[in-house]
């Protein structure tokens, strides 16, 4: 699927270039918030070949990520295991602490809701924990070379 | 849209009639659990006219479900409030302690995605807290003759 044909069927806004998250990424990612309360969930689109950097959502207590995938063609993969295809209808749970990437396949885009798991706040407090999430996210290595496709 | 389009064009799986709530719904509704863990999510899917009762998502703390409209046409309703026409892309929070119904309208399918909002548990507990919320689904009213459309 290329990223014109992404956009133009996309359910849920594709929304704006992804320039607050962007050092984390290879490529060029959209985001579009869709929840900030009760559980926060992101609409996260990625033109073909981006892909986020390694990353661990670190929690006390619950914490970790669903993806939802809506479009598109791409990527899921944790430390030492091998990558994972995705394709519509497919929903990853990603643990906290667990290292992995998720995006693109070099020739799609792809585009996946992104839900956080709280667990241990209430809802009210959501918007703050999500920032707190992405401060969360170490880029340790460039994805190149190092991931099996 | 009819029902056999929704079905056959549905990114996630429609599932099983949805026969474990149908005392909760006017209509045919259909369900496919998407996550258990962490955040547990659900698809659901109605036929043209089905709608749930009028409930209440009780809880202590935390609590609630958020709506993702993914297909067709349909409605959210809180009670004192002008129902809500729903169209993909539409998300709605629904707080916990108020009372609602959402469903589709009269001449068209409908699908969301339902995201419970837990907010005071750990996420292994999830799937027995999914079955808890919905023995706290009370119906109270039919919806017949009650809602604005």
């Amino acid at each position: 699927m290329d990223w014109n044909e992404l956009k133009e069927t996309s359910i849920f806004p594709v929304g704006q270039p992804n320039d607050a998250y962007a050092r984390f990424f290879d490529g060029q990612s959209w985001l579009q918030s869709l929840s900030t309360a009760q559980v926060g969930i992101a609409n996260v689109s990625f033109e073909p070949g981006c892909r986020n950097h390694w990353h661990i959502h670190h929690a006390k207590q619950g914490g970790g990520q669903i993806l939802l995938v809506t479009a598109g063609r791409g990527y899921y993969q944790e430390w030492g295991q091998p990558a994972r295809e995705l394709h519509p209808g497919d929903v990853v749970n990603i643990p906290p602490e667990v290292k992995h990437w998720h995006g693109a396949a070099r020739d799609s885009a792809f585009q996946h809701l992104a839900s956080r798991c709280p667990g241990w706040r209430p809802p009210t407090s959501g918007a703050s924990r999500w920032t707190r999430q992405s401060i969360n996210c170490y880029p340790e290595l460039l994805l190149q070379g190092l991931v099996t496709m």
